[in-house]
């Protein structure tokens, strides 16, 4: 069976305060990196799975929207990509 | 002054247990979800940052591997892109 490498990086919607990257933001600063703003931590979630490519991608959707994040407040994105066989 | 996004990817190490990703994968399973394994919950950080490339580079590797990770347990990888002048 095929097997494949997702990748889903979720994400606080832009509108919603982070304050996790406001609290590294603030330490950085304080520790002399003046240069940089904006910054905002979300979760970077790997798995691997086996099926069919197709119904792989829509499986993949659906975890990456209903359970891995909250579409209310994070913005969530991913990426399927086919290992070789080995 | 050159404006960059960097983007910094923390990832406990595959040597060490991640109960985060554990849970969530048995959540998965749990709702039906038996092809996939080896799911991993790490960090995605995104900021921005401002100054000549080279400096700004070395910085970012500073910043990732001594305040945004812990290099005892977790594997950091970093991109920084410039942007265009707006």
């Amino acid at each position: 069976m095929p097997e494949f490498k997702a990748v889903v990086r979720v994400m606080i919607k832009k509108s919603i305060l982070d304050p996790q990257g406001r609290a590294v933001e603030t330490t950085l600063k304080r520790l002399g990196h003046k240069n940089l703003e904006n910054l905002r931590v979300g979760k970077h979630i790997e798995l691997f799975m086996s099926g069919e490519q197709a119904e792989v991608e829509k499986q993949l959707a659906e975890i990456a929207t209903t359970v891995l994040s909250n579409p209310i407040m994070e913005d969530v994105s991913y990426t399927l990509e086919a290992l070789e066989p080995a």
